[in-house]
C-alpha cells in the first residue's frame, strides 16, 4: 500500500495526469466552450448589452444568440430563458419566486427529501415566512413514490419541485409521468424540477417533460462556473428575487454575464450534440467498474457509482484516493466539512454509520479505461487499510476478540 | 454633418478605434485580469473549491487568496468578504439581508432617493413585506442633506443605506461624516454605502470610511462581469438570501465562481495600485472637455461629466455619437429603453423635459486626448442637428414664430 502512494506521489511529481471521479462536483472547462466565451472576454463583445451604441449592440447580440441557443435545447421560447448566477440561484428563484408570485391563490409546496440544498432550504426558508410544505419521502433505491405525491397535494398547493437526477446517488425520477400526475390533479400547480444533474446526459424538452421550470448549471456541464439558467413557462407567475435594473424582462437584475451565458449555450449545445457517446462511454466505463465493485443501478445515471463500505468512513479513503492521485466524493460536494451524514443516503433509509462511509464516482467524457482500472486496482487495499486503522472498526475487533475469548 | 458622418463610417469600416465614454456602465477586461484568470479556467484550478482533493484544493487556494487580496484593499479581514454574482447582489444581500437580520431590533430603513434600483427597488420589496422606510431627498447638486438625515433617524431605524458615487451624475456623498453622524446616533444601526461606481478612483478602506457594509462590481473596474463582492463587518446580523450550500460562511450559496473572484481581486488591486494615476488621466481629459462643455464639478468623480441640453432628447445624442464612432450614454445603462426621466436628476429638481436631454460622459483608463478631442469636434452640431429635427422644438419654434407674428 505504501508503495502504491509512493509509486503514485512519484507519478504525480512527474506529471501524470491524476483520474478525476467527481464530475456531479464540477467539471473542467471544456476548451471549445472557452473559445465561444473569447471574443465577449476579450474580444469585440464586452460591452453592456443594456448599451444602444456599437460595443453595447454586439454584447446584446451574443446575449440574445446564447438565450436562442439554451431556448432551442430545452425547446421553448428565449423568453422563457432566465439567465442567473448558477444552479443555487435558479432553483432559489424558482421555489422563492414560484411561491410568493402564487401567494394568493395558496401556500402548499410539495418537494422531496432528496433534493439538493438550494431547494431544501429555500423551501425551509418559506416555511418561516408563513407558508406550509410537504418533504416527500423516498424509497431505499431514493425514488418517489408517486401515491405519496398525490396524497399530498391539496387545494391550496402552488408549487411542486421534484429533482430530476439525485447529485448523490445519481437516480433518476420519471419526470414526464410525475409532473403528468401533479398537472391532471390541477393544472396550475406550478411543477419545477432541478436538472442540473440530469443536463448532462438525460433529455431536456420542457415539452416532453411538461415542466413549468427547469433548473441548469454550465458548470456540471463543462462550462464555467458563476452562470446557470432557469426555464420558466410563459405566464407562469414568478415573483423577481434579485431586484434593480430591468435585464431578463425584469425577473433578474445585474448586468448580464454574457461571456457566461455564451460559455453556457456552447456547453449545453455540446452536451445535447455528443449525448449519445458521451452516455455511451461512460456507461462503459461505469459498466467496468461493476464488475469490479458490484451495486444495484436501476435508473441511475450512466455516470454515477455511488458505494456504501459498511464500518469505514468516506473521508480517509477520498484522503488516500487523493495521495493515490485520484478524485472522489463522499456524498454532495457542497456538504464537504460536515460531520453530518448525508441528508439523501439518510431519507434512503441508510443508517448514519454506513451512510458515512459512502463514496461518489462520478465519471465524465474525459475519464479513460486507464483511469478505472486505476481505481479498481487502489480502492481495495485503500478499503482495508482504512478499515484496519479506524478507532471504530479496531474497537469493535476488540470487542469480538474479547467476547470470543470469553466465550 | 452629414459628411462627417459618412468620413465616421468610412474609418470605422476601416478598423479606427472607437471612443468608449460610458466606463460607468461597463469596462473592457484588461488583459492583466483576464491572464490572472485563465488558471481557473483553462489550468489547474477549475476544481470545486469545497472538495478536499488536489483539484479542488489547488481552486480553493485561488479563491482564499482572492480574498485576503479583496480583504487587503478593503483593510478588512479575509472573512468579512462574501463574494457575489456582482453589484445588485452585493446591494440586494446587503439590503434584505441587513434588514430581515435586524428586524427584531426594528423595522425603519433609511437611503436616499439618487440609489441605484438594486438597492431602491430592494428597500420598495421591504416596504410590501411590512418595513418603514425613508428616501431622502437631495439637492440640486445631487447631495444628501445631513440635518434631513439626522431627522430622519429613529428608535426603529436598523439601516442606513447611501451610495458613495451617483452612477449617473457623479456626485461624490461624504460618506464617512455620513456613516459618522449615523454612528453617533446609534452605533447599532447597520450603515451600507453602494460604493460600484467608487471604487475606481476614491477611498476604500471601510475602517476609515467607517461603513458596515460596501458593495462592489468587478465589471466598473476593467474586471469581469458577473462577479462581485460585499464587505460585511463582523458581528453583523445579515440574513442569507441566496441559500443552499454553506459556501461563503453560509451567508452565500452556491459553488464559488473562482476565476471571477480572481478577477476581482486582481481588477480591484490593479485600479488600487493605479489610483492616482487613472484619476489624474482622466481628471485631465475632463478638464479638456470642461473647457468645451462648462458644467460645475464640486464633489464629482473625476471621470464624471454629466450634462443637460434643454429641448433635446438624449437618444437622438447617442444614436448620432454612435453612427460617429462614439459610445456614450444618457441616464443609467440599466434603464435604457425605459421612457422615464431618471429618477436620480428628477431628485435634483431637474424637470422631465431637461432630464430626457441629459448626456452621461464616462472616462476611463484607456480613453486619449484624441478621443475627447473627436468628442469635441462632433458634439455642438449633433446637438443642433438633433434639436432641428425634433417635433417638440420645431412645434416650440413654430409657436414661438407664431406668437411673435400674432403680436
Amino acid at each position: 500500500m505504501r508503495r502504491g502512494i509512493a509509486r503514485e506521489t512519484k507519478l504525480r511529481a512527474m506529471g501524470e495526469k491524476r483520474a478525476y471521479f467527481d464530475h456531479a462536483a464540477t467539471t473542467p472547462l471544456d476548451l471549445r466552450v472557452l473559445e465561444a466565451m473569447m471574443p465577449y472576454l476579450a474580444g469585440a463583445g464586452w460591452g453592456n448589452p443594456s448599451s444602444i451604441y456599437a460595443e453595447g449592440r454586439e454584447a446584446a447580440k451574443g446575449l440574445d444568440l446564447a438565450r436562442r441557443r439554451v431556448a432551442e435545447l430545452l425547446n421553448c421560447r428565449p423568453a422563457e430563458v432566465i439567465f442567473t448566477a448558477g444552479g443555487s440561484e435558479s432553483d432559489n428563484l424558482a421555489i422563492r419566486g414560484a411561491a410568493h408570485g402564487n401567494r394568493r391563490r395558496g401556500d402548499h409546496i410539495v418537494t422531496t427529501a432528496i433534493e439538493h440544498h438550494a431547494v431544501l432550504h429555500a423551501v425551509e426558508r418559506l416555511e418561516q415566512e408563513g407558508f406550509r410544505a410537504t418533504y416527500l419521502p423516498v424509497d431505499g433505491e431514493g425514488f418517489v413514490d408517486p401515491g405519496s405525491l398525490e396524497r399530498s397535494l391539496t387545494g391550496d398547493t402552488t408549487l411542486v419541485s421534484v429533482m430530476y437526477v439525485n447529485n448523490e446517488v445519481g437516480t433518476i425520477q420519471p419526470i414526464a409521468e410525475t409532473a403528468a400526475l401533479v398537472k391532471q390533479r390541477a393544472r396550475r400547480i406550478v411543477f419545477h424540477t432541478d436538472a442540473v444533474q440530469a443536463a448532462d446526459y438525460l433529455d431536456l424538452d420542457v415539452e416532453r417533460l411538461g415542466v413549468d421550470m427547469l433548473s441548469i448549471a454550465a458548470h456540471k456541464l463543462y462550462g464555467p462556473k458563476g452562470v446557470g439558467a432557469l426555464y420558466v413557462r410563459q405566464r407562469t407567475p414568478l415573483q423577481a428575487q434579485l431586484l434593480g435594473g430591468s435585464q431578463e424582462r425584469s425577473r433578474r437584475a445585474g448586468t448580464e454575464n454574457v461571456a457566461g451565458a455564451v460559455g453556457l449555450a456552447t456547453a449545453l449545445e455540446l452536451a445535447v450534440r455528443e449525448r449519445v457517446t458521451r452516455a455511451a462511454h461512460v456507461r462503459e466505463l461505469r459498466d467496468f467498474l461493476l464488475g469490479a465493485i458490484p451495486a444495484d443501478l436501476a435508473r441511475r445515471l450512466p455516470s454515477n457509482l455511488s458505494l456504501c463500505f459498511e464500518g469505514v468512513e468516506g473521508e480517509p479513503i477520498l484522503v488516500n484516493l487523493d495521495l493515490a492521485g485520484m478524485s472522489a466524493s463522499s456524498g454532495s460536494a457542497c456538504t464537504t466539512g460536515s460531520l453530518e451524514p448525508s441528508h439523501v443516503l439518510t431519507a434512503m433509509g441508510i443508517d448514519e454509520d454506513t451512510a458515512r462511509g459512502s463514496l461518489r464516482l462520478a465519471l465524465g467524457k474525459d475519464n479513460t479505461m486507464e483511469d478505472c482500472q486505476r481505481l479498481v486496482a487502489a480502492l481495495p487495499e485503500i478499503v482495508e487499510r482504512v478499515r484496519r486503522l479506524q478507532p471504530s472498526y479496531r474497537l469493535a475487533a476488540e470487542r469480538s476478540a474479547a467476547s470470543s475469548a470469553g466465550r
